[in-house]
């Protein structure tokens, strides 16, 4: 099989953080020996790409920059160097984009934590283009019968949410609570929960939350704008509390409520990235309830090929709503101000 | 092998928390079925005593209250239903007493945890009399070749330290950071970590206890009293910090900083109890490094089998003083001031 | 609550090994301090119950004996060390009576291992009578709304079955190949496998068997009797060969095949007991290949009570059929013709 | 740094399996974008070197080969991809040389078992020679004050056996045995258990390597040639048999033997490669004392980089001889004699 590339493409590019995003014409990337060159025909837009635009986390982006790292398509060429990926095989780009793979992180298996981690739309152009570069270890395989607009947000989101899951390590016909179960990762987490074998209690806000958590598999739901005593709550519906919390809600009281429902012997995971917030733990009760407080990163090579494995079984579903690649601006506004329910999945020929 | 028990004893008994220990003669408890009466010749006195007597925990203690929960000795009778121990072996009394046996908890082997979890001097009459009864399940069982003096202490500290250490779950030749390496539990600490292979980095105050930490074992002294940055010299002395660290000293600050020092995917293991105090950490940093923050309580019953099993091997040692029952009140009294190095054991026949 | 507890019972027992079994009144026996008297409802019938009564396995049974080791009922009564019981609770009979709690394997939750276990309808008189004594600590709790016919067989064919799947250590989403699937074990282990969110791949003879397991919730039925090549067809139907294979098989080829069509990595897990049978494996085969071959023996008391919460939330099921107590004579001939499908159970009422 | 590299060198070459081994010149090869180029100093041989010249195994050698798989050397060039190794930097060549790092096997660190693995001196010309190229993901990094004519043979005799302690999975304390303790993966053995806290009793025959391995820690040594009942005498020197057997030795009589006195629980490692052989287990025996059998191959990256640090730090030694690179034809002759004691090291300026 072999693609005709072109020498031209469209981008979302910005020149500087907080800077106009321009929606324009610029050379198609050429793969190093390591790389690949994928197609992307469909990219998931995720509140890091919004972070990564204004430029308002600790580490620096790229400049110019593409941004995205959800990005579903096609390869359609790769380096020399390449042993796992032909051409035709649909492939993914997600968060982290490349390491140094001989680092004691990447030798086992934590290469999201190697200190030469490229990422994607941040220190690597990204998928908010039609082609794009990817380093072919890191990247993601895609089974030929996916479709690639569905399957982008899992790319980052549901990654992200399952290895929380894996991090807490629970066994099937335990208890985890979602907290923040309505959102994007929430409902994601919900999912991928129940298809673990675990009981999944969600907590959120609001009838509708509610009534969307129970239908995804949520045996529980507890509404904290209701709730009385959220910990009591929790823990009676639970038989002494859920084995593990998966925290997505990025609220410091939510997570700081977490430590305290959380069954003895039981694990708080943590994964939402709040800027400037703080996890509080009684020295006293984390030691004599022996709890766990776990930091979850996104997920690797691994995970990934789990997580998408999943969804291609037909297990999980994100409700996304496809828009143009043009409209990026757009979908940055209508984020930025809370206003998204679910994922926007750009189409880059539009 | 029969053993004459006498109908009284002598004993260190308080009627109210914080009133006058009194030395004097009660009588000698019978077993219960399921229970083995020991004969103690020596007990450790822990901090824990210390808190038993004054009753500032928010647990009630028994009253009147005959405390301690490190006690060795010999067996002199056993109950009907008893059928791990023979009269003459050498029994240890540590915190945990008895549980149910039949909780959650218990079922996973994590008794302290029960809700109806018994505990030597505090709800039952412990170590600090000639004559102690003892749940047979939990009593520890001591070589017959063992000093009952020098292993009073590790009935409670050592197995403590040691269940830190298994929590951190590290890998020989790892780094493992002791915070508060000069105490009672600290050098302990150290000898347990070197006899599971791993490389210490000790912390705490002052030359004279830097001196102590090296000859235990401890490849590098950390003095936190000189130390300009502490993070970064803990981090440049273990090429990116330990893997894991026990905090066995209660400065909040201590805890804090052992967040940050911490390696990149490390452990962070809480197990002193200062009263009153939060371990605090950022999500982000938490998130980002997949740090993990774990509450350890006292170990098992397999947890004491294996920290005894290194002491009657002689890899572990614990500096003590032995000095009569009946002195006690003395030495809470030097215990509550801080004048206390090593472990003072009591000589219940004085 | 509380219950009039007879002086004489009917049980089925017998003199010696391979006599006649007599379904006769007997005393009641009295609960020892560390027991409960359970009134047996309803017993099932375990192929080990022939074992005991034949005598033909290397551990001596007592005599006289009233065999049963799968039994439900209700505590009626309890002796005064019990802590975890009370009168009128639902409580099981399992194979493993009870254990010294205090040697090397109990300490680490490996019961069935002691040295001293004490084994229902074998060395202690089990369930094939009205009412019967059980450790308290090793009884099984059974909750208030559950069938007492339906939960018998789980007590050890679902405990066990449940037990290999735990030894297997797969992750959800992996394939579970079991060998003699469409059997009692079998058919209980393939729903226990897809309530863990295993992929199952069922192995046994027969369209019937084949149409029961896909039922249960198998993706895949390879029927040994026609298959050509069994090991080329297993490993094609899960794209390398299962991660885990659990044997209820007793044949002697089935278990070795399973050792060749494992995937790379993967484990083998042995369960059923096949006479003077022996797992043979290539070692450089399993050494290139990594593969795993483990022994998984009955159950402890955390694996029972996850067993029973599986059954008691609905997600497994075990065909049965309910016969008098007077009858296991005529079940013990149709078990020798290997006549049964499925398991018998039996009313002491009758 | 920089360094001039020749146009040719001096190497050890076979056209054809069994066919002459000639010490000759050859061009200097130049490395791939993803490869660094090792001057190799020294190389170890191995007996796996010879059966790749023999070809007698059931994989096919690349032809003409250059042999070895145990090279340690200085990095001279590098390809454009590589990104942790630096010009000068110490580098070792190890049996796994390169694997596509995409499929499951490579996902999970266990890039070994992987389809598409490229094996040093095998099917990528390896160390018996001056220059070689070697995969940087896969090449080890070896620190830069370490011998390097003493840390060849760690590159694959040190990591196997090391590997092979690690998938025991032992705890400190805990008693390993292990069978051919005397020859050099034995020996090796001994040290890395004793640096990982195990207790270790040694089996082989005569007195002269019990001398030896109690000198390098072992606690007991056991000979075969003397006793008379083997499994009793092991059982009884480890109070019930140790936790953990490694088999480096290849007699299947002996791993047979150690599936008998191996602890109820316990774990029997195989690591050696004897050709036709076959462990062979009671299933019975296997499932009532939960026994694990379990295949280990070579190290990966991670535990390769962790033997080597024991290496650096001392706890480890490996008895060698140095010879030229041109001599290789007589060690293989001595080899397949079987008259090697400890390891062969080449010098390749030699």
């Amino acid at each position: 099989m072999s693609f005709t590339i072109p020498k031209t493409q469209h981008a979302c590019v910005f020149d500087k953080n907080g800077g106009p995003i321009v929606y324009k014409v610029i050379p198609v990337p050429t793969p190093k020996p390591s790389e690949i060159l994928i197609h992307v025909l469909y990219s998931g837009v995720c509140h890091t790409d919004l972070h990564a635009w204004r430029g308002d986390w600790p580490l620096a982006t790229k400049l110019p920059l593409v941004g995205g790292h959800e990005g579903a398509g096609v390869v359609v060429a790769k380096g020399s160097e390449v042993k796992n990926f032909e051409i035709g095989d649909y492939a993914g780009i997600k968060w982290l984009n490349g390491s140094c793979m001989g680092c004691e992180f990447c030798m086992q298996g934590a290469e999201p934590n190697c200190a030469q981690a490229d990422l994607s739309g941040y220190t690597h152009d990204g998928s908010f283009q039609q082609y794009a570069t990817a380093d072919a270890v890191q990247a993601a395989h895609i089974s030929k019968d996916t479709k690639l607009d569905a399957v982008a947000p899992i790319l980052c989101a549901g990654v992200t949410v399952y290895k929380a899951l894996k991090t807490a390590n629970l066994r099937p016909g335990q208890w985890v609570a979602i907290s923040g179960a309505g959102g994007g990762l929430g409902t994601l987490g919900i999912e991928y929960a129940v298809a673990m074998g675990l009981r999944v209690l969600a907590i959120d806000g609001g009838e509708e939350k509610g009534a969307l958590c129970k239908k995804l598999g949520a045996e529980v739901y507890v509404d904290f704008t209701k709730s009385k005593d959220i910990v009591k709550e929790i823990q009676d519906a639970t038989n002494g509390g859920p084995h593990g919390v998966i925290n997505v809600s990025v609220s410091e009281k939510a997570i700081d409520q977490s430590v305290e429902y959380v069954r003895t012997l039981g694990k708080v995971v943590l994964v939402g990235l709040p800027a400037d917030s703080y996890v509080k733990s009684s020295v006293f009760m984390q030691v004599v309830k022996s709890v766990e407080i776990l930091g979850s990163y996104v997920g690797n090579r691994e995970d990934t090929a789990e997580a998408l494995d999943f969804f291609e079984r037909g297990l999980v579903h994100s409700p996304f709503k496809v828009v143009g690649l043009s409209q990026l601006p757009e979908v940055f506004k209508l984020m930025g101000e809370g206003k998204i329910l679910g994922r926007y999945v750009l189409d880059t020929a539009k």
